[in-house]
């Protein structure tokens, strides 16, 4: 990542004596949270002079970052939810030299948060955590990972998969989301899709439901199994959706080998993302009147990254572009914490202007 | 069910004194054991006479039943299913006025039994608790529920769904299987698999990616929750595939209300429970030569269980029978557990008379 680039510049290091132990008085910072489903990344970022956004600097300047393990509270619970924050947040403003009182806005970027109760209760966590004047922002993931796209701003579609898969868009004022339910509610275009879905192949194939795949020779070698009979004890030992989604690269090279099987699984989950992308752009209405208009597509997650196998990503946005000529792919550059903390500069920018800047 | 109507015929109630307080010196007894997803039933059958199978009393005497909760290692972990075991066996013994020597063989259906390790496994646990004696047998639970439709016999292909679904077949000696994975390895004909495709439906309607469905209000209505969005932290509250799989009914009624996409759901399931008998008859050539050989299907399990409104066991055997005429459907009488006891009754009686008997 380019996150560290600029830190020299802007940190506390040993030979940049500051006054107050920080960086000059009245110094004032931004934290941008990342909490993603394996772990938590926390960017201090300085508060730069509101201007247009496309003025700020690309890649912004990052004085500290802090990872720490997963900060979710549907998946780890709600103590160890809050202790993991703490945690991160600490480390990130000690590596800037900043304490909590210099921050001026917080903005976290959250798998799990899918109502507004959901979004209540992380507020009040981080309220403890920061005197009163301190904005907070608290987002569902895909928010940050569009900002990280689009340098904060607000507009178009985000397509995210990795364990899991979401698509998320804005225009003007609205909002509208698809997917992101978990397993139970049908992410079949996730890395967990995918992979139970090649997981089932291989028992189909194997009690005489469906043809014969590679997947299965695949599979076995990859968990150090020897039997598919074993995979049954092997999903129940972990319920982990990351471990399921980690066999998403065994799908690819069966599919790129030529097996049926896994390319069939491969252009479902391309199907169903494209769709997701579509209930959302025509929710929206972001293509326009004639369906031409033109709008970014922020795409992230393992499953959408670029490789030389079989492209998900690309044949995601190759579908997309036949539906909208007017979608335009764009791959951040840098990590979401960092589109959270733009998306606090964004919402404290906004709040100082007025509400006619999103 | 029947299990309790012989049982003054044979049991020890206060008026019968028995020498050694049970059935005379000498007596002999039999447990089954079923081992389900949320219960554990044990009950005692005096040792009858060998003789040809068609001349068991049916019912089968029971002297005495327990039940207790779940005993599945792989849901509750082995110390649990440990003392679940002990607690319903003790219990079946105490009401009948047997001890464990006066055993003479034990049969335990149980589901999760996917893998000789877990034969094994279970088996020790069993050895334990019997002197060694007494014969001890671990199957599948829907070999036990076969035995409760076919007095103990095993010929023929039994077909479970409830909260899971499995397919098991027995010709000569030879036995087949399909399904019974679990959510993860795609049994989409159980109850687990209709209520998570009526979930997703949901959520679909909701987002945009597909037609609006009865579905939403009444499933709602039944989790008396007030909007889709709400689904997803009901679903991350509590995994239990049982809790999901409640929600059959509502897809049942909804499909008979007219609704579209719970009638897809249940064709859907209809064509999967379908296939995973097609599967264990083709490889059994339970069908003979030329696909009209006579062979029994036992049916169990609550998807599967008449009633007025959609009935997904009728369409299930109608399907079957199109594929195979011969196919002759059998809904059990008793429950499980007996069949255990009657499998348990065979197994010694095919040990005593050689191994020509099955």
């Amino acid at each position: 990542m380019n996150s560290q680039r600029n830190t020299e510049k802007w940190g506390c290091g040993k030979d940049e004596p500051h006054e107050n132990g920080g960086h000059g008085s009245g110094s004032e910072f931004l934290l941008g949270l990342d909490g993603g489903a394996t772990s938590t990344i926390c960017v201090c970022m300085p508060l730069l002079p509101f201007s247009d956004q496309a003025d700020l600097p690309n890649p912004p300047p990052i004085l500290g970052r802090a990872v720490a393990g997963c900060s979710n509270h549907n998946s780890v619970g709600e103590t160890a939810a809050r202790v993991t924050l703490e945690q991160v947040i600490t480390e990130a403003l000690s590596k800037s030299c900043a304490d909590r009182s210099s921050v001026r806005a917080v903005c976290l970027g959250v798998s799990g948060v899918n109502h507004p109760t959901d979004q209540e209760r992380i507020l009040i966590w981080l309220r403890e955590m920061f005197p009163s004047h301190v904005k907070l922002y608290v987002q569902n993931d895909a928010v940050a990972a569009m900002a990280s796209g689009t340098m904060g701003k607000l507009h178009g579609c985000v397509l995210v998969s990795g364990t899991g898969c979401i698509a998320y868009g804005f225009a003007d004022d609205k909002e509208a989301r698809a997917a992101g339910g978990g397993p139970i509610l049908g992410d079949w275009g996730s890395g967990y899709g995918i992979a139970a879905q090649a997981l089932t192949a291989v028992i189909r194939a194997h009690d005489g439901r469906d043809s014969q795949t590679m997947l299965t020779t695949r599979i076995l070698k990859a968990l150090h199994l020897s039997s598919p009979d074993e995979l049954i004890g092997w999903t129940y030992a972990d319920p982990s959706w990351a471990r399921i989604a980690a066999l998403v690269p065994e799908v690819k090279s069966c599919a790129e080998d030529g097996d049926q099987i896994a390319h069939n699984i491969l252009v479902n989950a391309v199907q169903e993302l494209t769709l997701c992308v579509k209930a959302v752009v025509e929710r929206l209405n972001l293509c326009g009147a004639d369906g031409s208009g033109s709008f970014p597509i922020v795409m992230v997650g393992g499953v959408l990254e670029t490789n030389k196998s079989w492209d998900v990503g690309k044949e995601v946005i190759n579908s997309i572009q036949k539906l909208y000529p007017g979608a335009h792919l764009i791959r951040p550059k840098m990590e979401p914490a960092i589109g959270a903390a733009l998306l606090a500069w964004n919402f404290l920018m906004k709040e100082s202007q007025g509400d006619n800047y999103c």
